[in-house]
């Protein structure tokens, strides 16, 4: 079959023919790929980034945000049958440790990521496991729906999480930095699942206008005011949660700033360091709360939500020869829109 | 002053001339009233179903959604001034229990009801307390607004509290049964916190073409099938909660077989009894959440709501002169919408 | 192998020759009993009470606490190994449905329940499943825990379901009726994973003396003046949460009106009907609260509860051969504390 | 009436004659102080550092942790009478503001700090609120529980949010950072309060041996290699909550290395700044949880603990005119146990 493959750090994968995955263990998997999603991961993979953090040998196939159609299955796999639609939970769990039993598939202690440390989706087929295999809800097409498999998933976890803590009440405000990939995600999940009133946060001009049609209340303008804007919008208090996709930039201090006494910031992007004194935090009772991924639940919950066509993701089309063309375009911010690959 | 006064349970009331009420203590306000709902509970009051559990003595003003403007204010009020819009919460509260200091205004050991065991707010005048009032948000006119003091209220409430309870999310359906004076608004307040899948159910075409145009995904006619209807719709499971606003008329019985496994049945309307085998409860781990109007912020926020145009109130208005008009009309099953009395 | 086969119901059971059970999925899991409790359950079993529920072809082998040793394991089972010492969860689930997704065990749509619709444990080995076998710590042997695979699993989950609700704070009362199988568990772990002040009920003067000894604050007599005294206790206010183990001879009616506003009755023990007005639910937001067994994880923890001795557990030993006796003691309220078959 | 002054900073404070103070307002409440704590931020008032926070003018009469019993009350105080022994919130708050409506006290937009912002209780007699004063059960003496108005409810305060938040279960572990003035008080209230296994960690080999007297199931030497030691008791997993009383010398990045992916690092002590690059906190989806304080509830749960002799307090008594030597001691490490001055 074809796979797109990572032969050397900083030189550009290559399309090969390699041999079918094979099943082995009674509950793999294996998914004929109808999308997988270009990510920003993707580019600092081939810039090396992660070699420290997973030791994988090269060469290996890239791609972690999949989706397609069940191909084959193990001896006891009971939840797909050959040929339904699915998108593919980024792990694969063991569903025999601590977290797997409390529904925390992120936090699996046998868990690999298919893309990451072993071979992921950018190719004809993809070997995954029951369990990591969400059946698509009837009219959702796998490449319209791949780069949630990462990107949304994550926005979506962080929100419910926010949504869930009693936080976003109507009345209050909440903050969302960077209507991007996943930013333009967690603004959608949020106009859903809670009553709070939005404030986005973003340079571009384009992301606001975006921002707008997905019903956010206000739209500022990155341009070193913000904490100043919302602190205005919330008769000085701040908001209850600050949603940061950014995470660098100075957006941890800035998104601090504009958090109100007993509110949450959300870390979801990355980059720079939190760094604030211990005292503003417990004079003030704010708390900064991690987040990773999501769940198994949770991606089929945001499926749900994709079939009632209430999280619009931007995708444009490669094929599998066009993968480097789709990884160049993205490295030099020309991709408007997450990038799919259709093998 | 005038004020609508029930003299003798089982006679209509009668518009009489009284005095004004009078601040006495610190924290008194005393609000103009600019629209006062009518409720079922005033039928029942005149009826006399409540005579043995308020004692009030005869004649005594009634009315327990109140909406108006501040006229005179304690002197240690702070938080409103003379002439601000407010909503009545409907008890008042003394803020120095324990229930008061959790935030739960509806159980305050000290509370009074206005209208229910004390004057209400069928008058011009209304006496009441600084703890009981709520601000209205700018371009919220109080007579729009009156009968949310309590039938929004409850709905708020019980919506709320299931939207918290981590039950509802995407893939989960709720049932919300009965689209009248507080079904109509709970189901607005759900399909605007939650993601969750909703059907209602109703006896009547009309109130289910509300609910559609509320945007409920399933309308079900209210003709003895919905437990298979709603079993149809959730793969044999049942819905994950079940708004109950009738609580009579077998839908006690008829809520509990829709519910699934681990899921929940709110009680807030009522007229019979919940009885049911505990093996049942135990065997599936359902539970029968009881709900009691809402709390002062819980009226807050849905004053947010509502300003922003997300909780539609269907009204008639009424003088008081029109009072027994509105108290017939509503007897009689001929007021569509909520009543409000405008002095 | 040995193993205890109900033939007919309302005939005692016989310990019959039957071939070993045999490996046959890939997760699969045998354990040598080292322990098989003697619960009421299998009395009804006996009674055929359960026959409709469960359609299951006599004979088979009863008993389901279960705890041994691990006898033999599939081909990728990597949580246990041969002779590790290990309690079963009751139910064995297939880790793929949304309920198992969540750690919710006990609701999975594939589950079967070995002693109940599939062979059991009373015999010397037992088939069961990777993901129902819970690792004992250094130090707990099967024979002195099986019970806790059901009855101390079923008591650990409601208590702590209530521990986490904020509902057991100090300076609030909970009551525990009934220190018998499970409430002399539930007790236990009541004491230690909170700090709210406990009464008990019970009517045997026995029972009263043990929860004295367990640590209990107030030892009331079942005497039919317990609602007033609970009411005594606090203030006219009644209990915040109310553990009913005994849902029968009018105990359901009892813990209700026992129960404060907002607070909780949680059923456990059934036999009769939950029977009252929803008003008397709904004007004082008291909540009825379903529990079913328990989580896989909820079984972990009381085995670590059970490492430190925090929950004591009153057992009798038998051999295989005196199954019958020990249905028959029990059968005739001759067995103090848990009977324990010992191959 | 006798009262400790502060009127220049870096000068000691001096014991003078002052007014009593008047009863102004309808909920006023003047207390006769049974005890008055000696903390750490009086060191640090008398030092200046509070000046540009606070910028109370000078003098003023320094005192935060106040119980005695109720000397006068304004007109409409209904919660307690002349003579009741009463503790002190820290706080006075207004019962209008949005955060007192919630319950959260810490949080009012309204409060004073007495012995802070105001005249504070290292005098004969305080003046209070109505809100601020919780009844002491029967046989709790004002001068041994002064100290929990604010060292206790702190510990208190986050411990409690941690045992409700479902992290502490047992077969987790939890770390306590610190057997101090605040820690002693946490570490109790997590042995009373959850079932989780303790670790504590402090240089003083005293603090340890009195963790030990408290139960903990784990001393550690605060000697470097801490993070180390809870990492092997935890398979390298890492403590589940960790409770920081320190903030400062390192312990703030040591906290954070020993708590485990989806653990939380509570924020109590201070001194030093978080500092850790966010994608440490995403990857692992760690916290950062801020605390405040506490609310009249959490207090008046506290006084519960206390009445039932569970939360150990050591304290040494000193006269009003022994103040200055109080604070001495104090800044020169000399004071073992909490120094309560009883005028």
């Amino acid at each position: 079959m074809k796979a797109v493959r990572l032969h050397k750090y900083h030189e550009w994968p290559t399309v090969d023919e390699i041999p079918e995955p094979t099943i082995t263990g009674s509950h793999d998997v294996i998914v004929r790929i109808g999308g997988a999603g270009v990510c920003r991961t993707d580019v600092h993979i081939w810039e090396g980034q992660w070699a420290p953090k997973t030791g994988i040998e090269l060469p290996y196939t890239i791609g972690h945000e999949n989706a397609g159609w069940v191909h084959e299955i193990g001896s006891e796999v009971t939840n797909v049958s050959v040929g339904d639609a699915v998108i593919c939970h980024p792990h694969t769990t063991c569903g025999l440790c601590k977290p797997c039993r409390d529904g925390q598939d992120m936090h699996c202690y046998q868990a690999t990521f298919p893309g990451i440390d072993t071979d992921g989706g950018w190719a004809d087929l993809l070997k995954t496991h029951a369990r990591s295999v969400v059946p698509l809800p009837q009219g959702v097409e796998p490449a319209d729906v791949a780069a949630h498999a990462d990107a949304g998933l994550t926005a979506y976890h962080a929100t419910k999480k926010a949504a869930l803590s009693g936080k976003l009440l109507p009345g209050e405000l909440a903050v969302v930095i960077g209507v991007g990939g996943l930013g333009h995600i967690g603004l959608q999940v949020l106009k859903e699942m809670t009553g709070v009133e939005i404030a986005v946060i973003d340079i571009s001009e384009e992301a606001l206008r975006l921002a707008e049609a997905y019903g956010a209340d206000h739209l500022l303008q990155g341009d070193g005011t913000e904490v100043d804007r919302v602190l205005q919008l919330t008769d000085g208090l701040g908001a209850a949660v600050v949603f940061d996709y950014l995470g660098e930039k100075g957006a941890l201090q800035r998104a601090f700033d504009m958090t109100r006494r007993n509110g949450d910031h959300y870390i979801i992007g990355y980059g720079e360091n939190i760094d604030v004194p211990a005292i503003d935090v417990i004079s003030t009772e704010r708390s900064f709360i991690g987040n990773l991924v999501g769940t198994y639940n949770d991606l089929a919950e945001l499926m749900e939500l994709a079939k009632r066509g209430k999280v619009d993701l931007h995708t444009q089309k490669f094929s599998l020869d066009e993968a480097v063309d789709a990884m160049q375009e993205l490295h030099h911010e020309n991709l408007p829109g997450r990038g799919i690959l259709v093998p």
